[in-house]
């Protein structure tokens, strides 16, 4: 039997009730959206016969196909009676994309209570309200209110995402297909009136499009159900988790936000380590670490770091992170110093960092992973592209290194003119992470290390 | 009379000593990039009669007009005899681009040492060895062996860069080009034979176009000198120190980068504390931090501060970091909350943040800061351009009510499709510093207001 989400990711009909052609509406965006989707689409308003180029229906009972999925742009108080005709189409999977409901006081609260009863007597299965609902790379599905003018959307990809904040899911995806790093699925699923984060985290470890996922929350619907679900996932994939609302100032913003209790930061941490998932400080480091997770093949086993380094500084900042990370970073043991003494000039730093100064070429930087690269658990390599000998191809060869030794290899490469973009593009698509600073590529290995550790203790628990 | 470290900024005449055509070599990418200085060059190397369209000369010797400031680019075992003839000539600044020196081990410090008591003896300063020397916007002086095609310059600005790594300096020069940052000086000392860390502050202390500093070291070269040099300049402008090599790690890898002692962090946090400098963590605080501090006209003179954004879930991550800066977030005060009532729908957010929502116009922003904001020490204002309610022209509002209350604001905008760069551009023109990610919005803020602390101590002390 399929899982109670999978008609909201694999729809093969979607109404859109509300739907519009006015400019800057919410409902507009979506239907632009939807001309992604392979399935079919019926926009739903009694006021016009097309819309965008579709037959408009005047309501969702005229459509002549069943409904797998609704989404409906409403405004709140009318989305009660909406339900109802739902219900006689025999529609079971609704998106609640407005909002005026919990988060917007003690009315809002009372009409999302009476829908939630009625929803639940009708089985009807509801992701929202107040929520952008899902994203889904593999059939085309967007029903995110956002235009594609304002905000571009990831390509394919392993990471699939679940946030609690609309702006969050957004800014997220924004930021991926920036850096060109694909999702599977994103799912925004706002007021949890019924589908919560513990019914996204169970339908996203089972989903074989998923390799990761990295989650945004500021509260948790329930808290067993949740630790289970983590547990469950984690045994099958990494999870990043960035809890938002930490502090008193943060919590007190997460009450006007989503009306919820952000709750004590403490026991969400020992939740987040009971479950096997790696906590995200930040905005940049959830999507450093995420990167990292989806991306890399290779599990960092051990604390033994290698650094190799064309700019010595930058070596330097990547040292001081990696001793804050727990890292150890142990000399290049004897043989194979011996083997870069005699591949390398006199002047290139043969220890640990490895340093190849402004003077070094793509074929160094492999000769240096060659060589010791199978002597450690991990390598930090930064390339800085402005020096006059390395070019775009040592980006092949880094990656060339990696999958020879079949070890973690994260890039830092300062984003700069068109051809270091590129070159980071190069990097992605070879598999390998790479972060604009020496900090935050430690950072992001860190949370690699520690999913790791995460999979690792997962593995036998799974076999007792 | 002019400071000693003039001439090597505002020189009329430049030689370059071991000039070449030759593509990938440093000395061909200084001499296409002095194509660039407002003054006389004049390229040196025996083998050539002409390069890249200059008159090229058999020896420094040979140049009819006097020379102000020779770059030296020769193999390190050149260069002792070629000081002779820069005696000869007259020349008093040199810049020791040549590496292959005290960073390169024994032989290479026995010769540095010579060539410091050389040019000692014949009253020639000296930036360097293993130097990029200086970049100046202010006349176009680019000594830097890094190719414009490679790594993008900065246009003029007000904020100065004073480097122990060269590569720190090209990556701090392209990040801030990228982000459409300008700057007014950049020097790399290298190896600090003779023009040290301290002699660089003090230069531009009085530097009338260096509005604010932003310092990278690993290690300084006498301590009380950097410590009165740095009062100095922080009781005019401000200064942000990233010290690197911190711990264990950190120190080994400055060992092996410039062959000096990382020293004791904590020594070094006291003295910038007693410096009234403002520490920066690592790279992109030191960017961030010296975008604030160089940008924001307006002081930061306490902790309460405002949150205005269009995305809640940013919201919460800036209250938390906000606390973590030691930042409070008083509610809006009943008189101005109740302006708020009267121009905003009931579902925007009034207390503090102040949460615009997804349907928040540029408008609204500019009635939040106009009736909030001069209650408050700062505001962090987040603008998530995705929304469809919100255009570019939100910046100028922005900037107009941070102009009207003379307080502190800073941005959050996510950099995603072009049209948000440009509008972070703008942001920027109008000293308006902004932020990929709300922590690092909140951190940069904290950064000013630091700089303010220390501004508003050394005033008395200056007046004692």
């Amino acid at each position: 039997m399929p899982h109670d989400l999978h008609d909201f990711f694999y729809p093969r009909t979607v109404a859109l009730i509300g739907a519009t052609d006015k400019t800057f509406k919410p409902a507009r965006a979506i239907l632009e959206n939807l001309a992604h989707f392979d399935g079919a689409v019926f926009p739903v308003n009694p006021k016009h016969e097309t819309l965008l180029g579709h037959r408009c229906y005047p309501s969702v009972s005229a459509i002549p196909e069943p409904i797998d999925l609704a989404l409906v742009a409403l405004p709140a108080p009318l989305v009660e009676q909406e339900l109802e005709r739902l219900r006689e189409k025999g529609v079971k999977r609704v998106i609640l994309i407005s909002s005026g409901f919990a988060e917007a006081g003690e009315q809002g609260l009372a009409m999302q209570r009476r829908i939630a009863e009625i929803t639940k007597q009708y089985g009807i299965r509801v992701i929202g309200p107040n929520a952008l609902g899902v994203y889904n790379t593999d059939n085309g599905l967007d029903s995110f209110f956002v235009s594609r003018e304002r905000v571009s959307r990831p390509a394919p990809g392993r990471l699939s995402i679940i946030s609690q904040s609309g702006a969050i899911t957004v800014i997220l995806m924004e930021a991926l297909a920036r850096d060109n790093m694909g999702i599977a699925k994103a799912v925004n699923y706002g007021n949890r009136l019924d589908i919560d984060d513990a019914d996204c985290l169970d339908y996203l470890a089972d989903d074989p499009r998923t390799g990761a996922v990295a989650m945004y929350m500021e509260s948790v619907a329930d808290g067993r159900k949740f630790l289970s679900a983590a547990k469950a996932l984690t045994a099958k994939k990494p999870l990043i988790v960035w809890k938002a609302g930490k502090h008193e100032l943060g919590a007190a913003a997460v009450a006007t936000h989503t009306a919820t209790l952000a709750g004590k930061y403490g026991l969400y941490q020992a939740a987040f380590r009971q479950a096997g998932a790696v906590e995200a400080y930040g905005f940049d480091h959830m999507i450093d670490a995420a990167k990292a997770v989806a991306l890399m093949d290779y599990p960092c086993v051990g604390e033994r770091l290698l650094v190799v380094t064309n700019g010595g500084g930058m070596a330097v900042a990547a040292s001081d992170q990696a001793q804050r990370d727990g890292f150890v970073m142990p000399r290049v043991p004897e043989e194979a110093r011996k083997k870069l003494d005699a591949a390398f000039p006199p002047f290139f730093g043969r220890n640990n960092p490895i340093d190849l100064t402004g003077s070094g070429r793509n074929e160094d930087y492999y000769t240096a992973l060659k060589e010791a690269l199978p002597l450690y658990d991990a390598a930090i390599v930064i390339v800085l592209m402005g020096a006059t000998t390395v070019t775009e191809e040592a980006t092949e060869l880094i990656a060339r290194a990696c999958h020879e030794a079949k070890k973690p290899v994260v890039c830092c490469m300062l984003q700069g003119l068109g051809y270091t973009q590129e070159a980071m593009h190069t990097l992605l698509k070879l598999g390998i992470p790479v972060y604009p600073s020496p900090e935050r590529a430690v950072r992001a290995l860190a949370a690699l290390r520690q999913a790791t550790c995460r999979k690792i203790q997962a593995e036998p628990r799974d076999r007792v």
